[in-house]
């Protein structure tokens, strides 16, 4: 047992909320966790599976007193979220967030902010298609990053006490400037998610094939595009409209080179395909040799025998 | 044990080779299994694990006496294969494929074939994005669909014998039309891949995002796209110009809804995004549901405790 934070509040209390609580459980990280969901049907499951020691009917009882408030809500929300309970936050408090866009939220939630109260935004770059506040697991964040976007002025005391929290959940915790953190996640993560989205759209829509057939084979590719399609829909809704711009731009890259590989197919130029092939390959490799996935055969989907 | 073929022959030995080959040692499904590859490093590795019971050096010798010979090299060289072959193929002998394309494959071979040969082609659902002769497992196969492709006038009996082998490995079996296969299978895997493809070869030429960032914060989205795009790109180069038409059709489809969805996101429509979110999760959920995939919150990668 090392506490960090004597008392924690979890605004929003899905998937992350739900991972966090269960790993600083673990490890006894916080001395007391409160908690708050907008939903009263989720903050009843809240209760039942005794996740948070309290859970209260408004976010600002839940905040009260609370060294570290975390918010886990959609980021099209951050804002409004933080005007309701800043007059309630505890002087010498510190704020952060779990959003997946960072410079919409620090444009929304600076305004409201008291003045005593340390706003670093993090994100924890973890997550599994599914949400509510049975989803999460202790383990989410192990081996994972968590990206800290300090804002001008951040205190470093109350930074290098966040970085050690995350930590102790178990993730790899860097620094990152905002815009850049946005660009970054259009990339890995937000362009990816769209391009998922619309391709499972797509299946859908076509009559010709029709629904049980694009389920029964769909054992390769599109199998892992339905997972990702999967994933939440206000939270994805709230990042593409927050972090349009460098959606947008990944996005007209994406289809510059889809229509390129397109008239490689259209002209049957192999060749063109071989190398493009090849060096996409190269890259998994890199991705499995920093950690960041297995190289199971089966994907650790089930046990290998020979 | 239940001996279905006295000889079976392996040409080509690769992923989904050398799967079936343990797949079929694991129940006792052949009496003896011969094999070859092209490459001479293939066939030394496949001789040096016990990969076939015999390989040889000749694609002619290997099918010599074989009661069934499987054809598992890349569809764009399955003619040429079967013409070099096609002399030496036992009679009465049931000639298949594993080839991912059905149209271009049964045009390509039919006019090679020995009249008294039965080419009954087949696709299994199956596959990992890893390739050559170390990358098999016996359990590639199982509760995965395998499509059988029947070319017109096919005889009855080898039909059912080839399918009783294949459900013996631990396939589902079902038979369906080839231009229908193609079109099922543009939606399911083709197009996916090429996105995936796609996808990772604009992060890599994004020089503001470097290497080691993409890499790094690859969590969610991205990394499932590796893994697709990190396939044999041989096989996948012939999967495009082979099933070329299909491929274009539902890339045009997957660029038109593409375009709108960027237009809701330029124009903040959040709700056109959040319904068309919603409705692809359901999607995920018929999958699951159909047992093609698995739900665990970690995608069975780790283990999970509370």
């Amino acid at each position: 047992m090392s506490v960090i934070y004597n008392r924690v509040a979890l605004i929003g209390l899905g998937l992350i909320a739900s991972s966090m609580f269960w790993a600083m459980k673990r490890r006894g990280l916080a001395g007391e966790v409160t908690g708050f969901a907008r939903s009263a049907e989720t903050r009843e499951t809240a209760r039942r599976i005794g996740l948070c020691d309290r859970v209260f009917d408004t976010a600002r009882e839940a905040v009260e007193g609370a060294d570290l408030v975390v918010l886990c809500v959609p980021v099209g929300v951050m804002g409004d979220v933080v005007a309701e309970i800043a007059s309630a936050l505890k002087p010498g408090a510190t704020l952060t967030d779990v959003g997946s866009v960072k410079r919409d939220v620090i444009e929304n939630v600076t305004p409201h902010l008291p003045e005593n109260v340390h706003f670093i935004p993090g994100h924890p770059i973890a997550g599994t298609e599914h949400s509510g506040p049975e989803s999460g697991f202790a383990e989410l964040f192990d081996n994972r990053w968590l990206l800290l976007v300090p804002v001008e002025g951040s205190d470093p005391d109350a930074i290098a006490r966040l970085r050690h929290l995350w930590e102790e959940i178990g993730s790899n915790v860097e620094e990152m400037e905002a815009e850049h953190h946005d660009l970054v996640l259009a990339v890995t993560s937000h362009a990816p998610h769209l391009i998922a989205y619309t391709m499972v759209g797509v299946a859908d829509d076509l009559r010709r094939v029709t629904d049980s057939e694009v389920i029964k084979y769909s054992a390769a590719g599109f199998r892992d595009f339905t997972r990702i399609a999967a994933s939440d829909p206000t939270m994805w809704r709230d990042v593409f409209l927050t972090n349009k711009d460098a959606t947008l731009e990944i996005l007209g890259r994406f289809t510059e080179e889809l229509f390129a590989l397109q008239r490689a197919i259209r002209t049957g130029d192999g060749e063109h395909l071989h190398d493009y092939f090849t060096r996409t390959r190269a890259i998994r490799r890199s991705i499995i040799e920093a950690g960041q996935d297995t190289d199971a055969p089966d994907f650790g989907r089930g046990k290998r025998s020979k």
